[in-house]
């Protein structure tokens, strides 16, 4: 028995999609311990968005090691923060007309959302906090109550409170309008929704099924957070560090939010690091106020700052995304003309696309006749019934198309079919 | 202005007190960028047992990047994920008896925490938990709950709930059985105190002022807890991995928990790395019902697996543990005895041990005071009172005493006095 | 300066409104001490369908007290109490093929409506309730969770939790299907709904502003509730005892509700009682695990039972009702008709019929003028911009019109208009 | 089968302890519709301090319904209120200092707790509430979350939030100073212990087991709530209206709580009402911010009015409840030191004094045997283990002596020994 079996527990889940045991990995390629390679359409869940080992961030992190920089520097200030923060502000926040403060939380997203949460509730005094329709926020305590999915809420095994759903856009059909929805309880005194400290909302639901919001919507919601008091908290944990072709997924609608949350793919190299940004008028927080040991991840910070130099200094890494995006558009748009409306629909963005089938075991299967041709991808959404291409932005082109046939073949395997290809 | 400066939240802390920029660390020692050399009685608080950069787990770590080895895997099975587990079973668990599960959750004590709460709850069916007085087991919202400090209570700004406060060993003298209390509400129907899932318990509070539970009070607790059918959970995140001598905190008094939290130092080199260890028949989790990004922080199974190996293979690193701990003792005991009961009082055991002042601004004063003379050590308790030295478990004797008197001569000088070194 | 002045809370409401003090009242008649007479089309807000001081219920109450009946009897067995429950079987649930168990609860609304809400959450094992916007259900901290308006809720001054709010049939207006939106969520696993205890509703919102839910959406409701494994509980509170026609107020849609509160009208002469209604097989209540001193109310049982027998045991009260309902529509339709659509709007059904104005300054205008022309009427809605009549149901028809005719003069003033009378 | 069979719910309570029908009442006595007497030692639990149907407040009543006095008034202005207010002012609030303002709630003690509540929690700002171990307060959400029974909390289905619990005094034992241990955690700002709004207390426990808080400790607890910024809530609906010897429980102790909540006897005939006193700094109520249909009960009203005038104004009735209590004294003194402190041991003061034996079971049979003798008492404690003496206060001394006789030749059954008797 392996020590898998013997020792972990029930609760890991890729585990059981992907039962091989890996051992090395290199830009869009995962590779057993028997030497199998795979390609990797999953990245990490979207923390891998410039690949595995990306070699600038893997010579900046061991160039720091064999240096002996800190490693682990709980807040206090060092070298490699200041660079990480500095290059932040200089590739991402300024030319983006942005002056965020930055609050460097416990490395993992669903503390980066407490903190958020935290803040928005003191700023403003209030409790509620208006979350959507299949989004996904963590499962902490706080952010499981912000997070639509009951499996994961169940998890919590006790009541959650302090937040109210709303239904996201689009959620009853594009004709239904569930701003104006929105917009109606929270001006009615009797609708019974407290007035919010905040609304968080993804702008493209990842884990939710690829669910896109438009720059209507979210121009809109934006609208609403300011009438009614609420800040608007934009969680860019998946869609952000540009998994949708901009840095920030909400770059296209033009929005400014007062709070955005970001993690998985900011250190740029798989590391843990989770951090929030607001506007400075909001930095009401006492020091220590929320805390956590490794909220001073230096190794992140290296592999971080070397990942926004290398992809972020000027436009070329977006165009470069949106050019793959419009591929893998294309394959996908393909297949789900081929099969027709009633059994697949093209959902997503950028490099967040997908097809949704009619069920999670569809979906399901297919995902695992991809893996027996040697692909990592998953699925997503409320049944589980979006596959769901979540392929580094790095990919070299023709890998993008491996993989994309792979999910082709699969896909008319799964349907007993022929399905042309895009190109 | 520094970038910290213009860009960084008022919620950092440490940095207050350690004004300077940090760039290089080895052994017990930081270094700012103009080559100041600091002694490092904090380490990480508590993450950094082994020292900075220690030379045997920062060669497997680079020798595991230069390969290409996966570095963050989800929760998929990798070989560094195998090799840690199988360590940890081999020079931990099977030497003592235990035959945990492991849960690999987001790599946060926090995180550990929260999975830990929820799957008491899930197992028991019911939602209270008991926590104690001074307890600190972080500031995600279930988390914070469970965790006894206003400062980051208050900073939830929503009432926490799930949680009955209990006093501690001694909170109320030593006279003062407070398990007999505890178990008079737990065994009156009519207290007011629900059936509680869980008892979430440190052996030693670091954060709450190195507060100590005598072996017979925690085997009372364990007892107490079968009695009401409650689980007993150690928070074994500050304390174990060796701190108080043993690598559990609970081993002295033979505790068998059936849930146990680490982190801090459990990856060896302060890469972020939490685990919740129970018992075998514990294990109803559902898969992916509590999940986490960086659940699988390869980097830091490296590290961690290559700690267990180095250090606790054998008995050497307790002894050393031991031997060192009696010394910070005999500083600390003459300095107690010379500032008389009234002003002065020892706290801890192990490598956990600290001085109550009278005030935390008396205590303030002695860790700036050690600061501007080379020294890196913080203060604990509820009022901030407690001068809490924390330096790494590798630390060579000399520098022990080194720091040992500069923090001698620092309580010397805020006292106004001149005090005799132990040695 | 007045007693009430000096001693009374800040927290009197109704007072402020009718700035006299009462001191005798007949029928449709309250009376101030100085000999005046007022025509009363609020009725205890739903308490006095009967109207005031009614000679068979008051012949009934003054016989008992004077044989020394039991007034106060805790849940003890008396024959005043067996009296009631035969009635109210023979009477009402009988003939309407209804089997419910009867709980006697806390002699108010709200302690009905908290009864209600433990029962279906005991039942179910659930701890989610469904409630609807503008519902009021009490201000109990259960009951004001379930509850809409703002300033009940605000008064509790700690978050409410355990209910999740949905529109009410109509709220988007009548082309938004708020039914299938509900299904939506609740079919939907990751909408972040959690699976409902119950629904609780009202068939017309009193307080709400007499919106009126279609008996297709009652149904729809109850479908639903079946459904997705819900308990229906109608809050008949203000709706029931006559108000909409019938005893009950779903009967013209023909529902069976798991769950029924009654209170207000049930006592029928304005003594404090209040039931629920339950299908036998949710009677899951250990004894006394909801209790309460008053809930045996004996002297409400006398003159309960009188009112049952007097107006209940054929159709002709019915009949009444219909045609008082039929003459305040026709006064009310006649209103509207002349304002036009931007200014009025004709609202509820039964004898709980009304006209929303723009505002809720122009409402309490309008009620303002009726007082001093001898109308007691008040105003409902989330903007309290509805003139409610609330008449006795028993209400001599010739006062009737009279009152009508007040508050058609009321509005004309408002108008500065003349406005035709119906008749 | 009875109607009771064929229809109540299961909830009912004390119907299964004394299965008779009751059909008339007068003074200290009860009659079953077979014509038996039943001498009443339970006075609905508290609600009947003045006896049943006593004739001067019956007088009243009947002379008010039959001229047509209004019954139910809302919150308006009512002769009645008027005269109630005045009465309590003059011949209660007056003579005492006291300047309270009143605050007429549903007429329910539950409902009084909760606007309590409510208003501590608005005045200060703070959300915590501390209430006491085996303290007793209405089973509504708000109010159940502050009572201690678990019986009634599990009721609930729901976990309750929002109150921490403390020990009472003596709970654990008169040596240990529970005030102290309340004082350290409430100063400590990291005891897990949240700042408080109010402390809500009961003088003497009756539902807990006639546990009695001594002076010194309410006057301690009273300081502290100062010193804390907390407001003092006794809860005196009870222990209040001259069950412990004067009108207010806490009048012996000096106390001058916030908020007082008062319901059962005050209406003096077992007519629903419950009010609400504090402090006029306190009264910051908005209009109708808690409310209820019944908070103007206006029979209740007249006869408790009535009550005030005919007992309390001079000291008789005071030195007579004094005199019975001595006399239940020693009879229940004699049965203990008999028994032995083993078996049995005196509780509680005034006319709320009983005998706690070692289990429920013991009381139960206790209890029975009297019932079987013509006796109506019941028990209360944790356990039930209390046999608790609740006769009227007008009880005359022959009926207290036989009833007492009774309670004594029942225990002596019980433990079949002979039990000499106390005159």
């Amino acid at each position: 028995m392996s020590i898998f079996k013997q020792m972990e527990s029930n609760v890991q889940c890729y585990a059981n999609s992907f039962p091989v045991t890996f051992n090395r990995a290199k830009g869009a390629y995962l590779y057993d311990n028997e030497g199998n390679a795979y390609l990797d359409f999953l990245a990490g869940a979207g923390s891998l968005n410039y690949g595995h080992n990306q070699d600038e961030l893997k010579q900046a992190l061991v160039d720091y090691i064999m240096q002996d920089g800190v490693a682990h520097g709980l807040d206090m200030h060092t070298d490699a923060k200041a660079a990480f923060m500095q290059t932040l502000q200089d590739v991402i926040l300024k030319p983006r007309g942005l002056d965020y403060k930055v609050q460097f939380t416990g490395p993992t997203g669903a503390n980066a959302v407490e903190a958020a949460l935290k803040l928005a509730r003191k700023v403003t005094g209030r409790t509620n906090v208006i979350s959507f329709t299949n989004g996904f926020h963590g499962v902490t305590l706080g952010a499981v109550s912000a997070t639509g999915n009951q499996h994961h809420r169940g998890g919590a095994s006790i009541p959650l409170s302090g937040v109210t759903r709303m239904p996201y856009c689009g959620y009853y059909g594009y004709n239904a309008d569930t701003l104006k929805m929105l917009d109606k309880q929270l001006s009615d005194p009797s609708s019974g929704i407290d007035a919010p400290a905040a609304f968080i909302v993804e702008t493209v639901q990842g884990e939710g099924g690829l669910n896109v919001a438009t720059p209507e919507w979210l121009l809109g919601l934006q609208n609403l957070a300011k009438k009614h008091g609420a800040l608007l908290i934009v969680d860019d944990i998946q869609a952000g560090c540009g998994r949708t072709g901009k840095f920030f997924s909400f770059e296209e609608a033009g929005l400014k939010p007062d709070i955005v949350t970001l993690s998985k793919s900011l250190s740029g190299f798989g590391l843990p690091l989770a951090i929030v940004l607001f506007k400075p008028e909001l930095d009401e927080w006492a020091p220590g106020e929320h805390n956590g040991t490794f909220r001073g991840n230096n190794h992140a910070f290296i592999t971080a700052k070397t990942a926004l130099e290398t992809y972020w200094a000027d436009q070329e890494f977006e165009k470069e995304i949106q050019q793959k995006a419009e591929l893998v558009h294309s394959y996908f748009q393909s297949v789900v003309d081929e099969l027709g409306v009633t059994h697949a629909r093209l959902k997503g963005r950028g490099l967040m696309q997908g097809i949704e089938f009619r069920t999670g075991d569809i979906a399901d299967s297919i995902t695992s006749r991809a893996f027996e041709k040697g692909l990592i991808i998953e699925t997503a959404g409320n049944q589980g019934q979006v596959v769901k291409c979540f392929c580094p932005l790095t990919i070299e082109t023709q890998d993008l198309e491996k993989g994309l046939k792979i999910v082709v073949e699969a896909i008319a395997e799964e349907f007993n079919t022929s399905l042309k290809m895009a190109s």
